[in-house]
């Protein structure tokens, strides 16, 4: 019998406040249908462990849920595009009851609902032994005011900058962070952002991630890289600014010109700071305190 | 140091051919852009497990990844979709080597060519400790001729059909299937399908998926069930046709005077049988090689 799993997908469908007029075909079909007004639709997946992308004990399936949704919301954001729906897709340890997927769910339309992104279908089965915790988000977005944001963009000359504060995002922010989707839509509205990515894996693998797409190097200030209370609590807080990752914030350039524009009229309380300057040659160079300059090899967390 | 993980995806953006007007952005950004002429986009996604949905040991990366685009598909088919492209996220076992992820992308490319559904974009992780391969696709189509087709749609007096023949399918069939979207598109250039849904869970279960969305109840007759190879050669044919699921075939229903027009008409290698008719009355009943009727009870795979 099947009861289970349709009893839960009718459950998930009833929990669903998608307006029929965007979403004529919801959670319960084959598939979901999605109006795409805007000429093109954007994607991103993204899949979430347990043990490496969060610990399940602690973190609790509620908070599985709102991370998986708000790191796929991140790439929205990282692109400037607005975020629209979202298909999720489990696999559960066996034996997990149903009472955690009700958790789960809350946590995912928390996340979801901040921006105005419905989750509209997905997938859930269960290891047939041992097995943790995993969860899917594909997420949809379409274009805000102006084209996707692209890591290819960046050009010689354009100030480099970051929103909010990094480092030490491990000790509890990378569960609770808000994506920086509000950020991305009212900077473009003011200015050209020339790159833009969000902030995964640490700024000095992800930066290389922007120089290497975008055929440039750059120098970093590193006095200038705002570090959180939870990296100025560290050893190192410059190294755990620069490497520790899963900070979710935005990573971007534009014109020194677009850059004093975007400060002049910027009314949003996160801040955004200028942490360095793209140049020709490539490689990533940072100034230190004492003004001497150290090369920066990419320390972030590598997935493989 | 990232370099796995990022010279790995340049491979997987190296090896694609999707065009750059259908798809501005593709492999390598935050998201991919998918340009969306009809509309609207349909969105599915499945998550397919290692010990689950097949034996990796056995199955091989490149048939897992096969399937697990296939089955995707095998979705668009049954809605009467085109399908248009995939994103696709792995969980890997430690110590993968690279060259599994090249024999994953061989199966996910052979699929998807079949019907010019390109691979646009996805997702690397690996398991910190223990933990099996896990697969996930999420998959675009585009309205065919037709609205997408529903389950909920059945009448009653309806026709219920199926594609191909059934039961056995875990013995090889499940991992090689090519999935039915030439003849969902192609029916439906035909007449019109009233509902439909692929057949993953056995059509014991399946069925009732389709009588409990459109309210209504279903005789069917046992012997017009087509049999496969594989569930002929079991100790009970008919009930492995009912419940083994996995076959991937198309199930649908249309009016009988559509049904007449479709047989007339259809002009694909693909054999389809009428195998009973939507009645008012719920439940699904069963007219026996004897003459006896009897009570289908869902007995499909339940995936919880």
């Amino acid at each position: 019998m099947n009861d289970g799993e349709d009893k839960i997908t009718s459950w998930f469908a009833d929990q669903s406040d998608a307006p029929a007029d965007k979403f004529p075909i919801g959670i319960g079909d084959d598939m979901a249908q999605v109006t795409a007004d805007k000429g093109s639709v954007l994607i991103t997946t993204d899949m979430l462990l347990d043990g490496t992308h969060f610990d399940l004990s602690e973190a609790g399936f509620e908070q599985a849920g709102y991370k998986a949704m708000a790191a796929s919301l991140s790439d929205c954001a990282a692109m400037a595009t607005i975020p629209v729906c979202a298909v999720v897709a489990v696999a559960l340890p066996v034996k997990t009851p149903p009472e955690a997927l009700m958790d789960l769910h809350k946590g995912i339309v928390a996340a979801g609902s901040m921006f105005g992104c419905y989750l509209v279908g997905g997938d859930i089965t269960a290891w047939a032994g041992d097995g943790r915790f995993a969860i899917n988000v594909t997420m949809l977005s379409k274009p805000g005011g102006c084209l996707p944001v692209r890591r290819s963009g960046a050009k010689v000359g354009d100030i480099v900058c970051v929103t909010g504060t990094l480092g030490g995002a491990i000790k509890d922010k990378h569960l609770h962070f808000t994506p920086r989707v509000e950020e991305a839509l009212r900077m473009t509205e003011i200015v050209t952002i020339n790159s833009m990515m969000d902030i995964s894996d640490g700024i000095s693998t992800d930066l290389k991630r922007i120089c290497d797409k975008s055929g440039v190097g750059v120098t970093l200030d590193g006095r200038d890289v705002p570090l959180s209370m939870a990296a100025m609590e560290s050893d190192d807080p410059l190294g755990a600014a620069m490497n520790d990752g899963e900070d979710f914030e935005l990573l971007f350039t534009l014109s020194p010109k677009g850059y004093g524009k975007l400060i002049d009229e910027w009314d949003l309380a996160t801040p955004i700071s200028n942490i360095g300057v793209i140049r020709k040659e490539t490689g990533i160079s940072m100034v230190m305190k004492d003004g001497s300059v150290v090369e920066v090899v990419p320390k972030g967390y590598d997935h493989l």
